[in-house]
C-alpha cells in the first residue's frame, strides 16, 4: 500500500487550507501545519513534507502577495490547484450574545471580506495568523467579548456556536489554492501552465510578449504584476495559461518569448481544476 | 489671499500619508485625518474636505488593493501623484532595551517589509490601523513591551526613541501616493493617465487592448488586474499611461480601446512626478 503524503499548509486544524488539502488529496494525507506562508517556504527544502498547499488568489480579495513573492525565488514547482468555497460566520463561545461582541479576530483577507459586516456592527478587527487560529484563540482564551471569523468547520472543531451566519459581501466567494511539489508532474491532458516573466527594457514588450500567446490562440487565464524588490517601478509579470509546456504550441510560445523577456521562470504545468 | 484646502488623509499625525500631502501641498494645508482609506472614499461626496492623499502603491509590496477597489466605485478624480522615500524604524518608549521588546505594532505593508528583522527577533506582530498610530499607542499606553515601526518623523511627535534603524528588508522603499480631487485637473504638458477597463470576454481581447497604445508608441507605466467582485474570476485591469487624455494620440487610443472593451472608466490626467 503507498503511503499516506505529508502535506505542509497554512493554519491551525480547520483553517481553509487544510481543507483544501483534503479535498485535492481526497482525505489520504498526514497533515504537517505552519503559521505563515513564509515558513512552509523556508522548510520546502528540508525533506519535512513531501506537498504544500498555499493560497494563490482569492475571487474578491485578489492575489495573495505573498505567496506569489516567495514563488519566484523558491525551488518549488507547482502541481496542482484546488478551488474551496468560502463561507465566513461570525463564532463566539456558546453563551455568547452579538451585543456583547466588542473584537473580532480573523485573517486580514477575512476581515476585509467582512468588512461591512463589521463596520455596521462597529466591531474592532484584530487581524490574526488564520482564520481557524482565531476560532481556537477564541475558545481558549475563553474570550466572551471576542469572535472569530471562520468556517463552520473549525466551530465544530473548537466547539464554537455561529452567532451570524455568512456574514461575507459577496457569496461568490472562492480560494485558489495551489500544490507545491519537489517535481514536475506528468500531462494531464488538460493542462493549464504557470510562469514568471521579467521583461527587457524596451518599448511595449509586454505587449510583444502576450502576441506569442495571441498568435498561437494560447489562452490566457491569469495576468498579475508584482514589483521587482529593490528595482523601484519594475515589475515581473505572472502569467497562466492553458497547455502544458511540453505541447509543441506552448513550447514555441515559450521558446519565441525569450526574444521579450531578461528571464523567464517556468513554475510547471498541472492539471486544471476548472 | 487664497484659502488653503482641507486635506484628506490616512493616519494620525506622523503617517507617511500626512508627509506625502505636505510635500504635494507644499506645506499648505488643512489636514482631516481618516482612519482607513475606507473611510476617506465614503466621505468624499460629503465635502467635509477638498483633496485626498491616499496611498496607491508601494514598491516593495505592490499595490494598495483597497485603492484600487475603490476607485473602480468612487467618482473621485485622480489630479496628482506625490512618491515618498519610506524609512521604516522600531520605535519605543524611551528607557525600554530591545531585549524587553515582545510585541511589535504596525501597518501590515510595514510588518511585511520589516519581516526577516522581525523573525530574527522573534517579536510577535500586531497589524494596527497605519504606522503613526502604532507609535501613537506604543506612547499613549505607556506600553514597555511593545514597539512601533513607524517614521523618525513620528519618534519626534510622541516622543519616542529609535530602538533600531532602518529595518526594511530593502532600503529602495518607497510608496506612490495619488491626490484625489472632486474635479479634472489642467494639463501640464508632462501628464500620466490612468483608466480602468473591463474588457470583453473574446480571445487576446488584453492583446489587443495593449495594441491600441502600442501602435501609437504611447508608453504604459503600469498595469495591474484586479478580481471583479462578484464574478469569480474574471478580472478589471488597471492601466496608466503616459500623456493627457485631451491630447489627440491619448484620444485616439481611447476611443480605438472601446472595441475591446465592455467599459472604460477614466480616473484622471494629471503630472507625472516621476
Amino acid at each position: 500500500m503507498k503511503s499516506c503524503p505529508k502535506v505542509a499548509f497554512l493554519g491551525s486544524s480547520g483553517s481553509y487550507s487544510e481543507e483544501a488539502s483534503y479535498k485535492f488529496f481526497n482525505g489520504k494525507l498526514i497533515p504537517v501545519n505552519f503559521k505563515t506562508i513564509n515558513l512552509i517556504f523556508q522548510q520546502f527544502s528540508e525533506n519535512n513534507f513531501d506537498y504544500a498547499v498555499v493560497p494563490i488568489e482569492n475571487s474578491i480579495e485578489g492575489s495573495v502577495n505573498q505567496t506569489y513573492d516567495l514563488l519566484y525565488t523558491s525551488k518549488a514547482k507547482i502541481c496542482g490547484e484546488v478551488f474551496l468555497k468560502i463561507d465566513h460566520h461570525l463564532l463566539a463561545n456558546k453563551g455568547t450574545k452579538i451585543t456583547q461582541i466588542k473584537r473580532v479576530f480573523s485573517h486580514q483577507q477575512a476581515i476585509s471580506q467582512c468588512l461591512p459586516f463589521i463596520e455596521k456592527n462597529g466591531f474592532e478587527t484584530i487581524p490574526y495568523y488564520d482564520t481557524a487560529s482565531s476560532a481556537k484563540l477564541i475558545a481558549s482564551e475563553k474570550l466572551m467579548d471576542s469572535a472569530a471569523i471562520s468556517s463552520s468547520r473549525s466551530a465544530g472543531i473548537y466547539d464554537l456556536q455561529i452567532l451570524k451566519k455568512d456574514i461575507s459581501i459577496n457569496q461568490s466567494n472562492y480560494t485558489r489554492f495551489i500544490i507545491l511539489s519537489k517535481n514536475d508532474c506528468e500531462p494531464s491532458g488538460n493542462d493549464k501552465t504557470s510562469i514568471i516573466i521579467n521583461l527587457k527594457h524596451v518599448h511595449s514588450s509586454l505587449y510583444h510578449a502576450l502576441g506569442e500567446f495571441a498568435s498561437r490562440k494560447i489562452n490566457l487565464t491569469k495576468i498579475e504584476s508584482r514589483p521587482i524588490k529593490g528595482n523601484s517601478w519594475e515589475y515581473l509579470f505572472y502569467i497562466d495559461f492553458e497547455g502544458n509546456k511540453k505541447e509543441t504550441l506552448c513550447r514555441s510560445a515559450l521558446q519565441n518569448l525569450k526574444k521579450h523577456c531578461n528571464s523567464i521562470k517556468i513554475l510547471g504545468s498541472y492539471k486544471q481544476a476548472l
